[in-house]
């Protein structure tokens, strides 16, 4: 599903009209250690507006997904679910709080379980609270039609049209066509090296996993006792007491003994390796950034400098596609191409684009400093 | 004169005497701009304390020659006076204030005519507010010797011996032997390019020129008389009015006529095609500190981080030897080696060594930013 195919001239406008079967889950967790000062672990990457449009990514995400299902359920941790209640406008018993980290298929699981225990068998669509997507109507329109496959039983994905062999993302082998646009997948591969993803975008049928599941609660759980059976008895058994007043004795006691794993190693590869997993193929832009190179390529750096969340002016000498977040002072950079200068109000950053992945060793080094 | 030449084997400790008939005149001029943000119009090279050490530039260097001579003169703009004072322990009217600058053949000779209304002819010694000279012993040692050939008429200048074919600096030429260690100038050169400093340093022979000059007062006014007669009378007007009610007057009169002009090509080149200029070389440790380059090289930056001016940590990830300048915040380098980082109470410059030269053009790329 595309942006061009979801246009009225189609005739329909799923994007505008909620589902009633779907509830959507955001699993916000993750500290985007590679976009620090700016994340830091009392204020993860999903509580940030990173581009300063006056939205964090939370809230963003929240807006986007909003019209499909008045019914959002937020999982997140104890330490930051007093900052995600401040930020969205939610219901409190629709912010499932995690004692401790379990990884993701814990926490889509329990989100399964609490919804299908609230209100019987449904769909969920889970989306990453810390990810950005310009288009949200062509966004929405693609997951129209991954509920109307998710429905028949499938484990569905929202699959990327890759726009350059990128080693930072997994990719999802897409096979035949299954019902209208969405295709069998193959196979889940982890993060390429340079020369495989250059293979697989000269040979097309790859799509980036961008971690957006839909699927019904049934099917998803129905998966999980079979292939996971403890983690599934206990999101279960935490799910029927979480609306009761045993929800804080049942989640102290069987919370800390949940697997940690992530849904793709859990249900993912495992189902798609037996048959059960469809890929919706979708063109909208999509970004994960989840570093400040990413960053600054949707910010627009081109042949000068981009502020983001200041207002003095950034000066630049024999000095290209500068990105400057933060700060109150004017900056000027001399002589280094693609710099990267971030200011928070506990640290200073001064990188490079090429080495925005190794930012997430940066608070280590202060350490040692 | 070397400082291994100096040493006591000699039995004389030149340095530690004062010299009757000596004069010492600092002239305080140049922002510094590659120095930006540190160094600013308001706030020039002279008055900072570059390496954290406690002492300001004309503070180390007033410290360095007093012991030479307790006759200390400095020649300073208007604009400067004030901070200067605050600095140094000088009397007020020792402090010479030019209302604008005129380059620095006018402040040298204004200092010489006063020099000579108020005690007679007696020797100048005429060194820059703003260098480094870690053996300020041996430094006295070289200018003692100075001394003793300026006594004979000669206009003498330190040339400082080479220690890399720098086109930072202009050269001297020396030619045969004076007195003592004492050689005559061939000629002055104008910075050079690389191939032109590698090829005079390894013929030999060549010295920086650190714009050192020790000159009798009356020999420098009379060179002056001849080739720059408007000059002369011009300073010499100045100098008989300075000590007395119409200073005010005269300055105001005068002083915008003086011709601009540095004191390499009113008098050093002229004088020293005649063969009126001899040289005494030396070989202490002498620094411009004309840029981060050569500030982080006198820092000792090397494999790690060198910080000055701050407490808070340096971290460095696949970043060596950067330079990190003042900020009260953790500073992280990242994938950047030779960085160099600088932090004033107005503005962040990021930069490398190697682009230290243009830093010039930093505080004009914020006007247009």
């Amino acid at each position: 599903m595309t942006s061009e195919h979801s246009a009225p001239a189609s005739g329909e406008t799923p994007s505008a009209t909620e589902i009633d079967d779907l509830v959507i889950v955001i699993p916000a967790g993750g500290v985007g250690s590679r976009l620090w000062p700016l994340s830091q672990p009392h204020r993860p990457k999903f509580l940030l507006d990173l581009l300063g449009t006056g939205a964090t990514l939370i809230q963003d995400t929240v807006a986007r997904v909003r019209p499909l299902s008045s019914r959002v359920l937020v999982v997140t941790g104890e330490r930051h679910v007093d900052a995600v209640a401040g930020q969205l406008d939610l219901p409190r018993e629709d912010l499932l709080t995690e004692p401790s980290p379990r990884d993701s298929m814990a926490a889509i699981a329990l989100a399964a379980a609490v919804v299908e225990h609230r209100w019987g068998p449904r769909v969920i669509g889970s989306f990453a609270a810390d990810h950005l997507i310009p288009d949200a109507a062509s966004f929405r329109a693609t997951v129209a039609r991954a509920v109307e496959v998710a429905r028949e039983g499938k484990v569905v994905v929202i699959g990327i049209e890759p726009t350059e062999p990128s080693t930072a993302f997994g990719y999802i082998e897409m096979g035949e066509a299954l019902t209208g646009a969405a295709r069998h997948v193959v196979a889940f591969t982890e993060k390429p090296d340079a020369e495989t993803a250059a293979g697989m975008l000269a040979r097309g049928g790859f799509a980036w996993n961008a971690g957006m599941f839909v699927v019904r609660t049934d099917a998803l759980l129905g998966h999980l006792d079979r292939l996971q059976p403890a983690l599934a008895a206990g999101v279960r058994e935490i799910a029927a007491a979480w609306d009761g007043p045993a929800r804080a004795e049942v989640l102290a006691r069987v919370w800390p003994t949940l697997t940690r794993i992530a849904i793709d190693h859990a249900i993912a590869e495992p189902v798609a390796a037996a048959g059960g997993v469809a890929v919706v193929p979708a063109t909208f832009e999509w970004h994960d950034v989840g570093d400040f190179d990413s960053l600054a390529e949707l910010s627009g750096v081109a042949g000068t400098a981009v502020s983001i969340h200041r207002t003095a002016p950034v000066g630049a000498v024999g000095a290209a596609g500068a990105l400057v977040v933060g700060g109150t002072k004017p900056v000027v950079i001399v002589g280094v191409d693609d710099a990267v200068v971030v200011e928070s109000d506990e640290a200073l950053l001064v990188t490079v684009r090429s080495a925005a992945q190794r930012v997430k060793d940066a608070s280590a080094s202060l350490e040692t400093a």
